[in-house]
Parts: structure tokens; C-alpha cells; sequence
């Protein structure tokens, strides 16, 4: 198959609230620096589910036809001039936000906040629920055979968790406490332990996400319904830290949970110098919290918003074996089957962890 | 006079709301490591203004006679075995707070988050309204002739501002908004120009407050009475950094005047990626803050809990004259009339800047 | 005139040792997000001259006809499509390196160690000495009415001295020695003293450069002919931050005279765990260095290559006063007085400072 | 046994060069915040057995009868009023160096740099080679049941190796070059694998020790004999980032092993930007480096002096089990033996990784 040709790929296309149907786009040649690749596995995430269920995320409205899926795996099916990196029939993650790379942020470093960044799925750009996508080849990442094509798709909820990781300094015999035990939740969990935190508390309302965040590295779990989570988080770090009670708590949390609940106990989790990091936000923009409290102690509030420069770090964790990426995926379906995984997804959220689609087997 | 010798040291002490009356305390001879200052200026903060009318900040409740004070200055009049930093006669200002050196913060430098950390005029610890106080040499700090003693005692004011400054990670060309320019922010105001801050917008109500913030390095003032702080932030910001109106703000917010509408303006000021700093804090635990937007902006919210480390710095940027804290002292009251002192700072909060007691001339 | 138009362009170009000749180049029209900059001034740096006059620094050799001129202000004479951020007649300095924009260090910030930056005057890649020259707007920055052309062309080197002084960690009170005091040693002492040191001792061996030092923000200053500055960097350095001898010394050393000398004092000026910066480089690959006694005393020591992300910050300070670059210029030729200008820059090293080349007064 | 007793205490002593004999030491009831320990394990390290080979260590010289020993652990017996943290019967490790807590330093969290450091077996600082040990309760560290009374001491060299990974700025995913693979080689590994490091490049002399590397977290052995560390590096590092073979290297370099070549391979070994820690230094004070290369490439190079606040981790990782000190030891020998253990230490360095000495089996 020659570079130069356009292919037929055939595509999911949101068209309306929990309307997903069939299209087939043109997918063109790839131009300089570009790459084609054979799409293999998306992973479908909860941003995903919001759209299609309801249309919007804040300021980011769905107001026409809309490709979904960002968590994307493949295989190089053609480069285009002046690629190195790859070359056809490699196995590829694909960063699924692409900056302007000229503004003060993308000079920085600091390229998540560009002003004028594409980020697949997030409208108007399309995702990669299709067969074939093009993409910058500086944002295709090489994995090697010991990174499943499902782990491959994972590196971006991965990369969220490092962000997170990075945002909340841990480091070499860290605390935290990850509120939260969704996807997110469990690779903020595989990012902390990365990164060397021995003291890692997940707290979730079900107990098989609890589960599976202590198979991928949570020390303790805390069912939030039967056990008063700050309580314990708060005796069992004054108790390592031999500091008073006053003083017990982790050095970071992590909301990952999107609820209000989650968020009043990450700012209450920190003690005294800790980081208070909001990987989810809670569902109203106005919130009434005990900033007082947090400020006081000098706990340190951070958000994150996607992350910046961690596939790198997210491809070499994985092939090293430091995190199990695969261990969340609990459902699975085929790409004509997209509309039903959709479904599922939506309305099965306590039950699922990870549903991957095989866009091709 | 010996070190020796116990010395009858007149006293002001607060012995309920609004009540100053007088005493006598007995000093004794400066121990090992110890200095025996003769206080020579006591600047009154905010928190003694509010011990003095409201029994309370926060968990600190005055339940006994309480000394106020803790912005002092003085010449040394005796010193303890193995003091070798300051000697009799030298003028110095004093660190008000004294931590344990033993715990977790206090190995790490984080010295103002130790738990057993004893801080003047904080109840039940005395403050420095007194003719003398000892202190432990480590946190006394001889100051040059070139630094005036109402500067000297103004110190700690600048180490709130320094401190601040560097949560705000404040550098060459930094653009910051300063919330409020009581005495708090205008120390903000210049430790962020000492740090490099090029554009320093400081909004408050009040003219005279502005004029003195500009006066002390403020670029740019707003009376929110009749701008809109936040657009003119917005629209100075975006156009300095070249980006669109979205991403305009400051790199660095600061909120110094405890009220929700500035809190909420600090969280609202920075650009994506910039930090707002809480010096100060709304006046009710519980607040209702847009913390989704500031989230999704990256915003690094911080708090500051007095500071740990800054004296040094406060002591070379005054001696330098890089700053200017003489410019502070709206109001003098001899240490006689204390009470005075204390009923003016309390009833013309909005007319006074800094006032100051002579407690020798 | 057209942005589409091609521009017959005078140029200045060396052909070979201490040989510069002149050719005229068509300068084409501004391509997408392009300006196209009348050049106006033209700073003559240390590495122009040693290209000059020895055809090679390091690994980069001139092998073909070279057009020198990296420090550069204008006036945009065109936009191309795109671009936003000048309009024609806008005054601007040109940011001379620009990187690939995609690699691991683009992404990460840190594009001054790009593998394909492009860097004006360092072969192959041309400089600006001409009149005109196409530029990616990303690296071309306005500049107000207050900033003079001769300080826009300036504001290169002040960048240099604003990354040696992020590199030297300096903060408001730091103290630091600058061993050299020619134009890099000199915008070093500016950006040391905007980012808030008190203490900037200058080392130097011509008595006039010291005074520009000073007149630029030095606080105390050395002539090594005739004083011994390690012991003044010490007893100063012990006394100011009551340490023992043994402990004295700054809190930043930075090495701008490129001598073995220099190098070696900037190795022993730090006090234990100070930072030392080499700006420049000692003339030998292979030197013989005490790192023993440095990495003993945890002295970091960093290079400086080039900068990144610093000319938002040199215009910031430029314009807010805070620097004044204008009082670097000693001479002033006329762009026809080329090769005199770069004859006298080669041979009077020592009584000159800073060569500005008026390319159109 | 009641805490107000002495304690007769049989004490190794070096009273000359490799001559050890015994006496019989007073040791005091431990006093306020004292703790009065059963030594249980002393692991023999390079400094002690360089102090009982030659005598000194650079500045510091042994001119009276000394004791070894500084990697410590043992039971309390006694704690002095106001202990809190520990009780007798506790298994602990003691941070060998305490400091004066009142220092500039000290206030700042780097006490390791403390001018009045105390650090044990550095003369005239006694050592632990004795069977009781009074220490101040903040240098004492409980460790649970899962950290052997072995692995306890060893969280000394642990320290070490942390603070070199944090020196490194070792994060999930990074690369790093471990030259020397003896035992601060080893932990230094372990340190650098606990941050995330996911390629590890340990080189040495001896495969035995490499073999130990990698059972303790090295991904690739680099006999140094027979093969050419540096182009290994640089050729593994330019694949693993994607850039061109000048650009190849590790992110961080670990300098263990006191010799030239191996300092000089860590300034060669970092890519651009990364960074060279010197764990070890070279034998002589002046060394001839390639400094230039390094500075160009903006490597930074970092010196380690001990360490601070490192203790809190040591333990947290070992109590995790995601270190394995146990694996050092390699020789064990009783407390009457410690004459015959420093023997076989200086003459069987290369044999041996960690000789280990039972003060109470």
C-alpha cells in the first residue's frame, strides 16, 4: 500500500445524545512529519461517556458530528516525509493532543495549556473511533512487544496519572491517598508507586475497584460506605510521621473521583506541607469548601489538565513492567459493536473498570 | 548592668476584650544561647488588633492575660553563654517565632508548620510588649545603622511578603496582582519587586492605600470601588504575553485582605499555569469558590503560614534599601499610651497604615 | 511595499580570517506566521569576533562565506500570513535561535539543547548583519517606546545573563560574586540584582569595566590585579551569613571571562551548597579543576548554553527600567564601518565594551 | 534496668594505623530526648576501613584513640525524659550525624552542611562499635518487624544512595548510570529504581558485583573490563529518547566508585540537560576534567555530602520491601571478631560487598 494513497476508513460518529452510528471518511495521504496508522485498540474513557451521554463538558459543547476516543493504540501503516521514528507496521501509542508548539506555553514546556490546542474527541476534533487515523509524528510513540496493544491505548490514562504524580512531588517513601478507584484513580495509584510512594490508600464506595487498585499497588483500601476514610487516613500518618494528630495525613491526595465529597476529603486528606491534587473536579463550578483549613496548613491545591511530556515516561513504565496496565480492562467489544460498548459503558459504570475496543482484533 | 540580673520589665497585657492594662514581669539573665534585648519598637499587626477585640483568631483563643506583640526591634542588653552572633549594644530585630528544631518540619525547613512551634503574641505564648524580652539567639538578627529600628521591627511584615512571594514563584519579569495594600500588601508588593515582578497591579479601596502600594512599587493600582479588576487583569495580561483574552491573568495572584471577594478574585486572576497565594483568608471556614475553573486552568493555590527562612532575606533587602519599609508608619503612640495605640488601630483600620509604638524613643 | 515583494538586501559577510566583504542577498517575502524586520542595530558579541578572527569556536567552523550578527533590533517592514502578534512599523528584537519545535526538548522547554536548533552566526547558519531578514514570528517580540533600539538589540545578552541567573538559583538576599566584567558579566549583574541580590561582588581586571558594573548593580567590586578575591568572597560571605570562615563564601558564582582563573574561583567563591555557573568556558577542553573540595562543600555547578524562554522576561525588565542595557554601548559604528567596527572589537578587547553597529541609525 | 544507670560498655577502639584493640567505656543514663541504645549490627563501611588503613580522610585525621562504626542499629534500653517516639524493647536505626539544629543551614533543612555536624567514627566524633550508644531521640528511627536488624543498619548507606537519587532528579521513567557496583553503587541503584528509574546501567570492574546490581534493580550490566561503557550509554540513551546519537545519554549519572575514570565517565554520560552526581570523589583533589563538553551540554554536576532528611524514606522503603538490603551482606562477623573483620574488609575489597558485624547476635 503506497503512502500517497487516500484510504476508506470506517468511523463511529456521535450525532446526538447516545446516537452513535456509521460513517466512512477519507483519510489522505500523510503529509511531512506525519504518520497513518492502522487504529487497533481504543479504550473508552469517561469523557467519552459524558459526551455521548450528555452532549457537553463544561465549556466544550458537542454540536455536531463527532468522532470519540482518545486512549488509542495501532500499528504505522505509512509515514510521510522526514519521519524517522517509526516506520510502517511498528506498533504505536498516539498522544491524542497536539499543541500550536509557537506560544508561550508550548515554549515553556508547559504545552497542555496551549490556547490552541487539538485534542482528539474533544469538540470540534475528532477522536479515533475509525480505521485509520494521520497524526504528527512527534506525538506517535513506538512501543515495544512486551506493551500489549491494550496497554498501548492505556498510556493516556497513564499519562494523566503521572501528571498527577508529578503534580503531587511524590517521591521515594511517599504517602498519599487516591480518592477514587475508577481508571484514573488506579493509575494515579500505578504513577505514585512508580514513583516511589510506600504508603498508598485508595478510597472508592465498591469494592472490586478497590480491588484492582490494590493489584496494581494501593497499600490499603478504604471503603468510604463502612469506614470513615480521614479519620484513618489521618491516624495512620501521624502514627508513620511521629508527628501529633493534629499533624497525621498524607503528603498527597488525589481526586479522582469527580464528586464533592472526594474533593472536601482531598483538601482535608494533606497534612500540614502536602499536596492537594484535583485530577477529577467536582460536578458544580461553585463549590463550598474549607479553603481555610487547607491554606493554614499550607497545603499546596493543584488541577490537572491533561499533562505534558509524560508518554515518554508512560511507554517506558510500561515496558519495563513497573505498571500492569493491563489488569483494567474488564469488558471488551468489538468496533461494529461500538454503539452497544458505548451503552454498557454508560450505564454499567459501578460495574466496569476499563471497556476496550478491538477496532481490529 | 550583668547578665546576671533579673530585670523588672514594664508590661502591656491584654486581660480582655479591648482591656490593655500594665504590669510588671520579671526577666531573667539571657541563658545559654540566649539574648536579652531591650525592645525598642513594636509594630501592631492585624492578628493583635484582632486578639484585642475578638479574644480569638481561628483555634487561638486568649483565656489568660496575653502580651501582645511581635513585629519588635531592640538593642541588645545582655547575652547568654556561647552567643556569638550579636553582642551588648547591637541593634537587632527578633524572628517571633521559636519551633522546636527536632521534628519532621523542622529538619526539613519547613519550620513554621512545626507543631510545638512558639510564636509571640500568640495565646498562651507573650508577645514583646514589654521593655525587655530573651530570646534564643538563633532567631535574633543584628541589623546595620542603615536600617532604621521601625524598619528593623517591620522585618516581619516583609518576611509575610517575601514568603509569599516565593509560593508565588515570583522572577524577573513576573507579572503579579496584589489583593488588598494594607501593611500585608505592600510587603507583598515589594518583596515581588525585589524578586523582579515588572507589572505589580495592586487593587484595594482605598486611594491612600493605593498610592502607598505604588509608592512602594506597585506599576499598576485599581480602586475596585470603580474599576473591574479582574477584566483590567485580563486584558494587561493577555496583551503582554501575546496570548488570547481566554488565557490572560498574572502570573502570580495574591489575596493580603481576608475577604471572600478578594479570595475569589485571587483565584481568579492568574493565567492558566500562574498561582494564587492565600497571605490572607476569608473570614469563614467554609467558602464557595469557582476552585473548578481555577483547577482547570492549572492554578497552584497555596497558602501561607508565616514563613520559615526569610529573616535573612528581610534583613539584606532592607539594608540593601532595596525596600522601603519606613514608608509604613502612618501613626506612632508612645509605649505609654499603649492603649491608645490599641483603640486607633482597632476603630481606623481604613485611615491608618502602620502604626507604631515607641516603646523607648 | 508589498510583504509579496523580493528584497535586495546589503549584507555584511565573512569570507575568511579578519576578511569580511559584502554581497547583496534577496530577502524573500514573509512566508505563513514569518516577519520580515528592517534591521536596525547590531551588537557585536564576543563569539562574532572569535569567528572573526579565528573562524572556529568548539566544534563549529566556518567553512564557507558567514554572516555574523546575533544581537538584533528592528523595525517589521512585513507580516506574512498568520501573524498576529507585530504589525509592520512595530520596533522588535529577534530572539536568534530557533529550535525544531518537536523534539523531546522542544516539548519539555527546554529548546536551547534542540539537536537542530538553527542559532544566527554560528555556522552554517547565517547572522543578521544585513538589511533586512525573515524571522518565525514565535521568536520575534515588540518592544514599547521606552526600550531604545540599542538596548532591544541588547536584550540577547541581557537573556543570557537572566539564564545564568535562573541557573544560579538567585532570589531576593541571595549574595553572588561575577567573576569577569565584560558585556556578559555585566548583564549578569543586571539580572542578578532583578532577581533580588543584595550582594554582587564583581571580579574583574580593568578598572573601567568595574565600574560599569557597578554603575549596572554591583555592589562591591574587584580588581584581581590587586586584591585577592576568595579571601574577600569569604570573610564577606561568612560575616553577612554568620557562619564560621570555613563556611563562607555566596550563595551564586558565575563565570563570565572564559579563563582558567576565573573557572577555578568560580569553583571555590560558592559556600556550601551554593551553585556556581559557568557562562563562560575555559579556553581548554581538558582543565584541571579542585572538584573535590566544590563537590565536598555539595556546590552545584551548571553551564549555560545559550537560554531558553528568557526574552519575555529581557523585554519585561527592559521596559519596566529595571535593567538599563543602554549603558553598556561604547562605541558606535556606522553599517558601513563593518569591518572597522569588528578590527577595533578584536583588538581592543579590553578597552572596549559593547560595539553596537547602527545598521540604519 | 533502670534508665538513671551507667552502663560499663565494651567498645572497639582504633588506636593507630590497623590496630584495633578493646577497652571498656562509661555510658551515661541518656539524658532529656536521649535514648540509650543496645547496639545489635555495625556494618563495616569504605570510611571506616579507610580510617583504619591510613588514618584519615582528607581533612579529617585521626590523632587519638578512635571508635569505628556508623551504620547502627539495636534495641533501645533506656529512653530519657520526654522520648516520645521510641520505648524500650523498639528495634531502631540511628541516623549517625546530628547537628546543631540552629545554623542556617540547619534552619533550612540542609544540616547535612552544618558547620557543627557531630557524625559518628568522624574523628573526634566516636563511633557505634560498642555495645551501648546514648543518641538524641530526633537521629532515632523505630523500624517494624519486616526490616531485619541487617538491613536496619544499612539504611545508612541506603540515605545515601537517596539523596544521590534525588540529587540525580531521578523520576518515573528515567535513565541512569551507576559507575562502581559496590555497596553505595548498590543502594544507589535501589534509590534510583524506588524514584521510577526504568533503565539502570550499572558499570564495575568485578561481575560479581554487577550481578548483585541486578538482583537489586539494574536493567543492564556493564563490565567495564570488556566492554566501552560510554558508547553503550550514548548509543542506548539516543534510541530509548528518539535523538540523534550526540544527543545520547542517561538522564543521570552516579559517580560511586572514588576513581578518575569512573568521574569522568559520569560528566561524559548525561544527554544534554541531565545530570552527573559525584557519590564518591577521585583520589585527588585537583583532577583534569572535561568540564567544557559537560558546561555545553548544560549538564549540571552535583557533589553529595551525607545526607538529610533521608531517614524517614530509608525506612519506608525497606518496611515496604521495595529495597533488599539484606542482599549486601556478603561477610558477617561477631563483635569479639571486629578486629579480624576490618582485616578482611581492607584486604578483600574487591571479594567482598558488606561486611557486617554482630555486636549481640
Amino acid at each position: 500500500m503506497s503512502a500517497g494513497e487516500v484510504l476508506a476508513s470506517r468511523t463511529a460518529v456521535l450525532s446526538g445524545p447516545r446516537t452513535l452510528g456509521w460513517t466512512t471518511r477519507s483519510v489522505p495521504a500523510p503529509g511531512p512529519r506525519e504518520v497513518r496508522v492502522r487504529v487497533r485498540r481504543i479504550g473508552v474513557c469517561g469523557s467519552d461517556v459524558h459526551y455521548y451521554a450528555h452532549g457537553r463538558i463544561g465549556p466544550f459543547v458537542v454540536d455536531g458530528p463527532l468522532v470519540l476516543g482518545h486512549e488509542v493504540s495501532g500499528v504505522v501503516e505509512a509515514v510521510g516525509a522526514g519521519v524517522t521514528r517509526v516506520r510502517p507496521g511498528d506498533r504505536v501509542a498516539l498522544e491524542p493532543g497536539v499543541p500550536c508548539r509557537r506560544c508561550t506555553y508550548c515554549q515553556s514546556g508547559a504545552y497542555n495549556l496551549c490556547p490552541e490546542m487539538t485534542f482528539m474527541a474533544t469538540p470540534p476534533v475528532d477522536g479515533a473511533l475509525s480505521e485509520y487515523v494521520v497524526w504528527p509524528d512527534d506525538y506517535v510513540y513506538p512501543v515495544p512487544e512486551t506493551v500489549s496493544l491494550d496497554a498501548a491505548a492505556l498510556l493516556e490514562p497513564l499519562a494523566v496519572g503521572l501528571w498527577a504524580a508529578r503534580k503531587g512531588e511524590v517521591r521515594p517513601g511517599s504517602s498519599v491517598a487516591v480518592l477514587g478507584a475508577g481508571p484514573i484513580g488506579c493509575t494515579t495509584v500505578m504513577a505514585a508507586r512508580a514513583a516511589g510512594a510506600t504508603t498508598i490508600i485508595a478510597v472508592d464506595l465498591e469494592d472490586f475497584r478497590l480491588d484492582l487498585a490494590r493489584q496494581v499497588g494501593a497499600t490499603h483500601t478504604v471503603n468510604a460506605r463502612r469506614e470513615d476514610a480521614l479519620t484513618l487516613i489521618r491516624e495512620l500518618g501521624a502514627a508513620r510521621d511521629h508527628l501529633p494528630l493534629s499533624h497525621g495525613g498524607v503528603d498527597a491526595a488525589f481526586e479522582t473521583a469527580g464528586s464533592l465529597p472526594t474533593t472536601r476529603l482531598t483538601l482535608a486528606a494533606p497534612k500540614p506541607g502536602g499536596v492537594a491534587v484535583l485530577v477529577g473536579l467536582p460536578p458544580d463550578p461553585e463549590v463550598s469548601l474549607d479553603i481555610v483549613s487547607a491554606a493554614s496548613r499550607e497545603v499546596t491545591l493543584r488541577g490537572v489538565f491533561r499533562y505534558a511530556g509524560c508518554y515518554p515516561a508512560a511507554v517506558a513504565l510500561a515496558a519495563s513492567g513497573a505498571v500492569q496496565l493491563d489488569a483494567l480492562v474488564t469488558h471488551r467489544y468489538a468496533f461494529k459493536q461500538t454503539p452497544e460498548a458505548f451503552a454498557f459503558a454508560d450505564q454499567e459504570k459501578r460495574a466496569s473498570m476499563k471497556v476496550m475496543i478491538d477496532v481490529v482484533a
